[in-house]
């Protein structure tokens, strides 16, 4: 498919993130106004509510933009999103009759703050790309037991923390936390020094469902995805996870990009998971190409300097697609709802410089990674500022997902030292 | 402190789950009516909406009772919640002028459907039973090894599925599950063979907080207590908790008891945690007793049966408090919300017969256990109904918790067939 040509002269630029191929769902302010429903063209922003308010989509329900979140839309199922999305393109296209009334409905995405795209319900957190969990599975448990015996089977995962999810552009507090290192006789509350990025992709469930579903099913349920930025405390995380998991190393912060790129927008990039060295099981069974071509990369800025490219990696790099996730997810008929957020796993590529984590990158610190600037990390520092960023190319055109960007303050004082 | 007597004749009962001194809150409806706030007295439930529309309880906010939840009052923090324990004491009291008006709006409970109480926002379970935990971890780990080396330093949580709570009364649908024995080359999907209770207390956070809280403060955010049973597939835990901790395992449900018993009516019950063997580092330190005299007790009755009470427990026998649950759950930032629910942990003492799930009282299903109908039970079969009840009790009067407890159905035909 190539580029769509839309009267918004930005959306036309082969390097845009949001050419009228990609119509991604956020929310918006300018200035002191109420967040709403906003759809990004080009350099651009199209107020949704001022859209619903002329008339010029109707999906049968009122009031659905002008809340600040896509859940209510979400709510109307896969037909309504068919029907909105042709909609937008109808209206935007190049030639299309509604351009002089559309044109004051359109705000500079400069001049707007956006916001979280929608309420997260419940966030899933899942360990499913191959190189990452070989990756730290031999830095933990060797090379010999790198991937757990269940990991080629079923999509390991666990529940995250929803109320953590914050859009891209929030700052990020390092954390305190209990800490034992293998040296130590006993654990101290510190600040984590080992404060980490995991590089991943956020599914987000558009249907609800009360028992099992399958792949197919579980596609379908899918509204569209975001960039996602799981933050870790890998010291916390060491000392806390036997015998039941990530719990305070992961609930800090949670950054996700504040666009919502539709399935749709995706449909052209899909492409096949790797090959299985396991045929899966029914409830898991590939039904269809169910991962993106989607490429990635991270960068890390030191306070005031310029940004470094850390990582460049693949979404097509993951085992298991989040169609199967979410699939997994429902097997013993846990009820899943609308606004439900699924993380990926961190995304590594099978070459060091395609890691999605700095506890890969700099092998557990070992081996501290060279800054374009000259310095080194191990870790995340004071003052970094971490982006992700990523897009589907397309054949003179990009679906792009904007930032995905947080900066690490400093640990408060000792907040129990009152 | 005494049974305060009121002018609902059953709240006087010695025996009652509630009496003045209880004024638990919960969620009902009668016939086709919608579902709207009430309060437990003796046999009755009085109806809070309609003392609302009478003008007899003002918070300042309008419309709070008419709600199928009680998250709005829990909002209006710890001065309202007393505010209208002392408003409900003074109505209902023995002598009190209001009787005639209130007299109406009393519903017969046994007349009455009783819905989850409040919106669970997320869902946290612990480990924090120490019995239970040497127990587990004897039967995996060995005697040695029982307890994580963690274990007597922080709580041990994983975030929970909220949306699998349910209130007492709900069947539960024995789940599907990936599944594999330590003879079997590899997975199945199959039935959960090894369905399990675990006796619970769940805690009900009515404050929010975005920082690190101490173990006082987590105290006073705490609205009040249900019980809970955090139903458990053995089978599918043993096959995916390594590494991330439990997942589909819990999935399936959670139940919790339909009356929130508010933490002022457990004041006189409070009770101090165990002796420390390691002194709690300051962001967990005991700040007072925080722990509760709360004596458990749970059936089995198999179908068309009588109930067998194969435990006895107490909630006293806790290594840690709900309120350093709450703010070991903040260190790391974790924003908490109004209606997070967080469960104890399995509560088990240290007699055979006081342990609060059948993995530890059939030891892994190496001993099973006999009920009074002469049928034996490892884990649970289709059709047993499973009830957990507790109580305080004080100088003639009891705070009951009222029924927890739900019927296995059997598990569906394969979902995957079709």
């Amino acid at each position: 498919m190539p580029l769509i040509r839309s009267w918004v002269a930005s959306a036309n630029d082969p390097e845009t993130a949001f050419p009228l191929n990609n119509l991604p769902y956020g929310v918006f302010s300018v200035g002191d106004d109420a967040p709403r429903c906003g759809v990004a063209i080009g350099d651009m922003i199209l107020d949704m509510a001022a859209v619903e308010e002329a008339g010029l989509v109707d999906l049968g329900e009122p009031a659905l933009f002008v809340m600040p979140f896509w859940n209510e839309v979400m709510e109307l199922g896969p037909e309504a999103w068919a029907d909105l999305r042709a909609r937008l393109t109808a209206l935007l296209a190049e030639g299309a009759a509604g351009e002089a009334e559309l044109q004051p409905m359109l705000v500079p995405m400069a001049e707007a703050d956006l916001h979280l795209p929608f309420v997260v319900a419940e966030y899933t957190d899942f360990y499913a790309g191959r190189h990452h969990a070989t990756n730290v599975g031999t830095m933990f448990r060797g090379a010999e037991n790198a991937l757990p015996p269940n990991w080629l089977h079923i999509p390991i995962g666990y529940n995250g923390r929803a109320s953590s999810v914050v859009v891209s552009g929030t700052d990020i507090r390092r954390p305190w936390g209990q800490l034992k290192g293998p040296n130590d006789d006993l654990p101290r509350f510190a600040p984590s020094a080992r404060f980490d990025l995991e590089l991943e992709m956020g599914a987000i469930v558009g249907r609800a469902s009360d028992g099992p579903i399958t792949v197919t099913e579980a596609d379908d349920a899918i509204f569209g995805y975001v960039l996602l930025n799981d933050w870790s405390a890998r010291d916390i995380q060491a000392w806390e996870y036997q015998p039941l998991g990530p719990f305070q190393a992961k609930a800090t912060a949670t950054t996700i990009s504040p666009w919502i790129v539709t399935k749709a927008a995706l449909e052209p990039f899909r492409v096949k998971a790797p090959a299985r060295e396991f045929a899966l099981l029914d409830h898991l069974k590939d039904a269809g190409p169910m991962l993106y071509d989607i490429a990635l990369e991270v960068t890390l800025a030191p306070e005031g300097q310029a940004p470094s490219t850390i990582a460049r990696t693949n979404y097509r790099e993951m085992y298991y697609s989040a169609a199967q996730q979410l699939a997994h997810h429902s097997t013993a008929g846990c009820p899943m709802s609308v606004g439900d957020l699924l993380g990926s796993g961190t995304i590594s590529g099978p070459e060091k410089d395609q890691r999605g984590s700095l506890l890969e990158l700099s092998w557990g610190g070992k081996e501290p990674l060279t800054l374009e600037t000259g310095e080194t990390r191990s870790f995340l520092a004071d003052g970094d500022t971490l982006a992700l960023s990523g897009h589907a190319q397309g054949d003179g055109y990009r679906i792009g997902f904007g930032p995905c960007s947080g900066t690490l303050l400093p640990a408060l004082d000792d907040p129990y030292a009152r």
